[in-house]
């Protein structure tokens, strides 16, 4: 059986149940077959450090993707679901408040997915559910190198003398062994930092770092070289802060920095890197409450089709 | 089978796809068995004379509605689903942009349920949609009384030349034959008019109309009375214009009118209506873009939570 | 020739030029004949104490009135422009940053309509607008009694070493003996003050005061006839700020204060009124930044489309 | 020393470093004398179960509390400031997203208040909030009764597994020995419950409960009695859930629920109530979020004003 | 007699009825004389796929203009009113909820414009009705090219069934014979399709195609080589879709692409074209409802300016 | 004693009173040393010519600003605190509604700091603000070049027959001889203008200008160039007017104009002119009431930031 969006010219696009891009909603994955990715919903703002919120970025997402999953994307000449099959797997169900326990749910939300052979494109959420997204990759996948595109480093080791918070998901999966430290790779990175050795965290930790200055002045097409460079033939999991881009592009999220990436920028970065070898995804930080005629919410759900489309285009390689 | 809510002690409610106080979502509703209830989605707006945007009314109502779903209604004193089983039957398939298709498509789904038995609570959508509505319920039920929530008569003959509008659909109700019209009440009508004889119009159709100024004057208690003596036992069709509501409880919506009711006046009504033979509800003209907060929305949601414990209530006092 | 808005069944309510109830604009009054009343806008703000904006007021109640300018208005079973013949005479040209230039403009604009024998209906703007009203009433009419509903005095002698304010109208305007104190009401004050002085100051100026308390206390009714009972046959100005009602009804405000009164009261007492031997009126303080969904200017507007209702129920009177 | 807010003769109200009411900031209360009350946020949201953001509140407070703060209070005859002294001593430094370290801080940050002699105005911040509270209150008072005005009970044992929540304060402060059960009232209760033995859960701990149904039934004046009838001369500690009021007035909230009170209905409540022998005060769950033209926050403000001139009405009672 | 806007410095921008760029308001234009130019509102959105609400375009362009409108354009140094003179026209009366009847209104109004050699400057409303907009220019100039800016081809042949949509324009001009299909040009084309065949539909008709992507890549001055190219001097209708424009600078609008365009692109664009001999202008789909700070009516109402002084510069070309 | 921000990994950035980046408080300036900097607040908005609001531009600047002072600013390698020390000095009290009252507050306050050899960086406000910082500049450091961002000249003589406006502030500051006028230079004007004349002000006034479409055309760096050229080692006051942004990325402001840069490019500019003499800064017309997500106010406040690190960096160079 294949698992593919509502056709939007039988039913008009605002109607329905709302799951990502229209897909079938299949709780239970382990009941299913010929499944290539799930979308899943990791609706968790506890380890906020400003704004909190993102518990509602799932529903937003699913809300507005209506919008953008038709099935053909000129940009990788796919058909999507004639290459692949998807469904909305729903929400992993977090534990608000409650920081270890979320994170348990998380991993082992992931981890029904990793092991039965389906590509995870999260969305969320807090950026600390990194951390429990990647215990659940190592399972499966080992060690993997991290694309991680964003307005912070999040490699701090402790925030208000806690070790778990949105601030801190890369430090603790470094230290944990989790990662191929020195095939990863920051991207946007900007901004102001408590501290000077803040900036020297990532490096110390191994990770190549491409701050936001420098994309602005080589532009996108560099970027795509130098990332494919480090990274090689890696497996790969890519995280993607929606603060990565500039507030203008997406003003709801939790801590915004100016100086950011347009949403044609980002696409062509994403769109350069189709053939890595991703084995996971995440979109995070998405928090409805502060965005404007939902175009942080279509600029998340765009790039998460865009990542669907990867896949479809890497099956498709496979097959011809 | 019972179909029931989701326990928002397992996974909190601000998570999964949102469906009505999170029921199950059947698409099929032949295909069920044990059905008392089903809410229905009507996501139409091409019949509004002023603000368009109740298209996506359903969807705003799903998302609040996690807020209100809780199975035990005290003013009841009813445990909703030991008495009743429902589900969310997802949205009617309308055209947008043509009205006699979308008439044709709501008439038909709501048939659907009425022929498998089950009472629908539907959800608009511009009020226009309650006229096919009728036409579904006549089909199976006959004629039946309306009871009828508004701050406007909608009984105009045409607007803009043409019949069908949201400012008409009682007016053909009546024509067609689909109504009680002696036992039809409109409750809370308010407001200005284009000609004397629009107010003359409600009544030479033979209904009974209780303006706003006497409920203020009166008092929801005395309203409960007159309603129940005029519809007795008769068969009742109850639909809601949220627009009954003050704009400061229901800002979101087409065509807001001043000097109308609180959400509590709302809930004494309705509560003392609960022993009529209701045979099917709808709650209409909720517009999320004019809405603050999600009160509108809430408010739509909880009458609507009102309405299924009423056909619990009633289920219970057939069974005790 | 009578003047009238367009027929909303020739053309779509929300469509055209905007203005008041979809009057004819007429910009100079002294070229028209059979004119009984005129709204005009006096976009003006410089007299703000705390938030600014109401020079946006006139063109947000423009722009909803569309809603509620029905010709028929069941309250006072009154055909208005059978009776009357009225225009939109556009915005009062004020000098935005400069006091005594504005309000210079503001007392020539109302002393054309005045003189012309056109009772103005005044849509603002900062309370401090009715002070140079009242000296253009003054000119024709004479002393007259204010009937202000209000939730603030308004009688402050000065504020940051300054005469003229939103907060002080009133007393400018009964020491320059513009009113007759004694036949002069203030209802709905409320809220805390910065001396006790303040209280008595309304008092000292010979002002009557019933304070929101006692109107919640007593009710509309006796509100009204205690009104009545005060005032008499004497010429009226009434003038209505918008924080009268609840910031639950009228958000959209610059000094709300909580306690207020809903629309449903606010009508209830403007039209227990409606033999007052009212010659002119304003509506103050609409400020469309802080409004959702529009329901401030529509409470505002309906308002003054029940003075207009009642210029028209005055005139039926005599014909009658 | 004295310590009274700023004279808006002087400084206008919109400028200026943001304190409750424009009170000096004073951020180590131990070296203060002459302070009989104290404003402190506690911006906290960790333990909500739906809408986070309510660690704004505080902020949102300060900002509108400008608009409230007049020295005069003609509700209770008193000039403020005369008889009583006051500081705005910051917020709690809460540990955003761990339960017990952000509950010790509060309950250290409220005992430094309880333990100086200063009447605490705690705001919130979630409702957990006043469990770490009444802990710090029993140090000082010894157990007190509670006076309580919400939509929810706030009794849960347990939510998603976990004691502490903003839906179980008040199970773990009776279970605690913190309160005087029986002395105890929860006031405007209303709603649907997960089960119909939450409803006997407050019961069951000796609590007295007055729903919603109730006080709109028998009027605010009633209910005044009811509960001074309950309480007596017992120590109270007075916790307000902006919830309490109904979604119209206050739409900047959490969890909100229809059918609730006016902003004129709780003043009335508040005022009538004076005389207990109040020895703290809280004011949770504003969530300026969802508010509109901050009326959430003003509503929360000016109840906050409220309580400060009970606590001045209160002393100039024992010096007069 | 020359029409021109009204001064700003002898009454406030922010003061007046709302006309375009505050142009006298003519109604009836046959009865005038030396008309260059006509702005004319479009109030339509019952062929929305989408979000509706565009019917209020018109209305908050209008708002805004104010903002936009000087006399002098340094990007053509040219005194706009010293060469050509115009009106806003109002809006067309179209009929909501029904297509046929509101086309043939569009036409219309359209065409009595074309008629009495105005060059139209239409604001939209949803892009179908570029469609009876076109039909109009066919009667007076025949075949035109049609240059098309956008992020979707809206060549569609139907919608759910039907013809006529605002993703069906296109394919219904070129079949009727209305355009020079091969002079025609659609730029800024983006996202994804319903299928691989929708892109070539375009093309099909003979249109060109320059996609988003190319447009980034090669810049702003090498498309408006293309373009002229591709035009030379045959008579053109300009349609300008607000979503060619990114989301970050047109949130207002109902169907939204990532990926866009700036205003400072789209003006280096429309000022590169200015030589061309449009014959017709129309601007569609600015959604109120969904915007922030009037931004998204603002470039609309800029852009607008733009075509204004472009017809000024041709006038001038022909003088000088 | 050296004067810097609260530390954030003590206590949340979102908790605490709002001061610009958490610096300490200090009322009177005069009774502290070893302070190099200054923020100020300039709550002041009558000059305004279209929408008012900005007088609570100061209060959002600084709710938001907590997101942005992190002290280590990689863009300068610079540990901010470590060389210099600043506070906030709360806001000047301006006279709400009385022009030369207000500024000579504005020059009072500003001289304040100049004379205590403080450099500030003032927040508005509207631009007229920057002709009384002005003069308060010339006291101490005599003509200075103007180094002026924005989408206007401001260099109008008068304005509706006044000479203060926030459009005129620069002719009067040219013409009062407190500027270098030749070494001055305006970067970011664009759009259209009352008359041609208007653009040839600055020139006449000697001012250099850098309009929009030639900053698009040669880039950041090129125009960096140019203004080092034309200013050299002249003492500069840095006005930095907000709406010299897109409106993308600053809808919240007065007069938003279309075609502006973003803010990478804004960020490109400032820190390439970090090595010139600027003696004080100001940045102006943030107006929250038009923003979306706080972004306005986060960009004013990060380039504000941007400002104090290049004190801090001219402070360090002294140094070493």
């Amino acid at each position: 059986m294949r698992y593919e969006p509502i056709d939007s010219m039988e039913s008009p696009r605002f109607s329905g149940i709302k799951t990502f891009i229209r897909l079938p909603y299949v709780e239970d994955v382990k009941n299913v077959k010929d499944v290539d990715f799930a979308v899943v919903g990791i609706p968790y703002d506890t380890c906020a450090s400003f704004r909190t919120g993102t518990r509602f970025g799932p529903s937003a997402i699913r809300d507005i993707s209506a919008l953008c999953g038709k099935p053909y994307n000129p940009a990788y000449d796919i058909e999507i679901f004639k290459y692949c099959s998807g469904i909305d797997a729903g929400d992993v169900k977090t534990v608000p408040g409650y920081v270890e326990d979320s994170f348990d749910a998380i991993t082992h939300g992931m981890s029904t997915l990793f092991e039965n052979n389906i590509v995870p494109v999260a969305m969320g959420g807090d950026h600390s559910m990194t951390l429990p997204e990647l215990r659940a990759c190592f399972k499966t996948h080992g060690k993997v190198a991290l694309l991680h595109f964003d307005s912070h480093y999040d490699t701090l080791k402790s925030y208000f003398g806690k070790s778990y918070n949105h601030g801190t998901p890369f430090y603790y999966a470094a230290k944990e062994g989790l990662l191929e430290n020195e095939k990863s790779v920051q991207v946007g990175i900007r901004g102001e930092l408590y501290d000077k050795s803040d900036m020297e965290g990532s490096l110390e930790l191994g990770f190549n770092v491409i701050r936001a200055e420098e994309c602005h002045k080589i532009g996108m097409q560099a970027i795509v070289e130098k990332v494919k460079e480090i990274i090689g033939d890696t497996k790969v999991f890519l995280t993607f802060d929606i603060d990565f881009l500039d507030p203008s592009c997406a003003p709801g999220t939790g801590t915004p920095a100016i100086g950011g990436f347009s949403t044609a920028q980002a696409l062509e970065l994403i769109r350069g890197l189709k053939d890595l070898n991703i084995v996971g995804y995440d979109l995070v930080e998405v928090n409805p409450q502060y965005d404007v005629g939902s175009i942080t919410s279509l600029a998340a759900a765009t790039l998460m089709y865009e990542f669907i489309s990867q896949i479809a285009y890497r099956k498709a390689k496979e097959v011809n």
